[in-house]
């Protein structure tokens, strides 16, 4: 067995998503071969890749049925997280994917999946940071559990204080509640808003990620303009709810950054308290807020979906709590934020493997 | 029996609200005595006031009892909707009462409220408008099914368009979804939605409204400063559901309406969704948000509580088909809706009466 051999083997393995071989895309390396054991290194896309198994399979296989049929093959696994940074970016450099999740309409558990977004990413063993970009109505402290918390400030070397954004769960968090006392309103035009949510771009340590996921507020305004003339948003996955006011409102969402100034791309849409099952009645469900309205949407608009996210108690109540559903005891909803989750970050690789660069918006308003 | 005696009679029924007696709060008209027959007319401080029948018997009583057991009394009602406007408000100067519906967080049912609100006072006998002030999501038109619909321009007189708000249900509406196309997304920037809110006071026709029930977008932001600092608010009414997290953000709507530069009087908090009963199990209560979080939140601030709105699949449902609740045949969610309603228009009575009118806001911003 040679490295050619190996290699030659590896280039009839599909990765899944990207629709081109191993080889020709560069992921596999540290091929080493002594004797019938073969070892090499395929270099992922995300680390929170759900394709890992089948991969180590196929690429096992490619080189028995190819190669040596006695081989005793190891795959191991590491990642690059891909990227769709142009050049000549300049904040949130070490951020690798930015995703914004909007909604259009409030309370559809945009701040729900972005916290559980974040938490599968990282479960996967990606560097994940949270940003809490609602302003007049932040949930991150909640979420988390780390209300009353206060980040701590660090001199930046020149002169120039950060902020070191909380860690919880293995996710850097921020989030005007972390700075403002819950029981004040911010009572703050557009301007003042804007320019908090910049800050929170350019004086939070953010450091090296693979994602920095963005609660963004509800509607289509100031932090939403702000957002895309900051930083180069990777993608957006929009939330919604199955009613037809939640859908109307997250049509503006779509409307907006499919706009020909804004031009950034749709991860998907993911339907949020898509139905109800009392625990007496586990064959029951009861379709509270209307059935199938979200994966309708993404049919309409031909936008991927992302799957259904059920309507359960523990949900909320861990969300309450400080204890997202993804670190609960719940495994419906816990497995049913991880289909999401991984459907979401293969729809970022191949994003980053087939579209151009965001662009930083440049608008005249 | 002489005038003078139906007056001393009738001062000793007490308005149950107000707690002063009728005669003193001069709401009493047109005595008229032909031999044992007496009828007089009563002036309501609302045409919706739930107490009219219990007033009707009280006075009844007191001139049977105190004047002439054998008289026919017959008692009528009119009303002079009370006001708390002051001198020198130019904006919509025939609008008695402004009711800002708020909420802090958004999806918590805010539109519904509002729109059952209206629907209430409307069904009482009042003249009602609804302004949907919710620029990046406005509910109104589907919720009243006029989507679509277009309101009328028409001349003032003085060389300048009006808009001619739609009319449903008996209810006067305006809506940004009402002039502007509901697919494309409303991109503005504060100021801009902010002058859009200002010219729904100013260029639309409005006339002569005992109520004019604006259903505020969700946060504490632009929209609510501009609110605030173009017409008097005669009171908010506080939405919530019974999650913490819903209840963080009205501590906020709270906060910002009690600031001594805005000081608008809260009429009250309803407790939305606050619980789920499905029908095969009418006995159950699934507490999907929590228990009585509103509640305890309109104890904790010391506010009046206006009571829960149980989470009825009927009222999304006409919410979405342009049936709300109130003119829907789900007799549980209508009861609901008036009684929340009926303890509003009586707190709103209780405030015109006892407290000083709401001055428009002059903010050093």
């Amino acid at each position: 067995m040679t490295e050619q051999d190996i290699l030659k083997a590896l280039s009839n393995v599909q990765e899944p998503d990207l629709g081109k071989d191993l080889v020709t895309l560069n992921m596999v390396k540290d091929i080493v071969i002594d004797g019938n054991n073969v070892s090499f290194t395929i270099v992922l896309t995300t680390p929170a890749c759900p394709m890992k198994d089948m991969m180590a399979t196929a690429s096992t296989n490619a080189v028995k049925f190819l190669v040596n049929k006695e081989a005793n093959v190891k795959v191991n696994f590491t990642s690059n997280t891909t990227t769709a940074r142009g050049d000549g970016q300049n904040q949130l450099p070490g951020v690798k994917n930015i995703i914004a999740v909007v909604s259009g309409k409030g309370g559809v558990g945009k701040s729900t999946v972005s916290a559980n977004l974040a938490l599968a990413l990282a479960a996967g063993g990606a560097k994940v940071g949270l940003m809490d970009a609602d302003i007049y109505g932040p949930s991150v402290p909640i979420m988390f559990g780390v209300r009353g918390e206060r980040p701590l400030m660090k001199d930046a070397g020149n002169g120039k204080a950060v902020i070191v954004p909380l860690e919880k769960f293995g996710i850097k968090l921020m989030s005007i509640g972390l700075l403002v006392d819950d029981k004040n309103a911010v009572v703050w035009r557009g301007p003042m808003a804007s320019s908090a949510i910049r800050q929170f771009i350019t004086d939070v340590e953010w450091g090296e990620l693979d994602y920095l996921v963005i609660d963004m507020p509800p509607g289509t305004g100031d932090i939403h303009l702000t957002m895309v003339q900051t930083v180069p948003v990777t993608g957006v996955v929009v939330v919604t709810t199955p009613q037809a006011v939640a859908l109307a409102d997250a049509k503006k969402g779509i409307a907006m950054f499919g706009q020909a100034q804004i031009k950034v791309p749709i991860i998907g849409l993911v339907e949020n308290m898509a139905w109800f099952t009392p625990a007496e009645l586990p064959n029951n469900k009861y379709y509270l807020f209307g059935k199938e309205g979200g994966k309708n949407l993404a049919e309409e608009y031909e936008l991927p979906f992302l799957g259904h996210i059920p309507l359960v108690q523990s949900i909320r109540e861990g969300g309450d709590a400080g204890v997202p559903a993804l670190v609960g005891n719940d495994e419906i909803s816990k497995q049913a934020f991880m289909e999401f989750a991984s459907k979401a970050v293969r729809n970022i690789a191949m994003r980053n493997a087939n579209m151009a660069p965001t662009a930083v918006v440049q608008m005249v308003e």
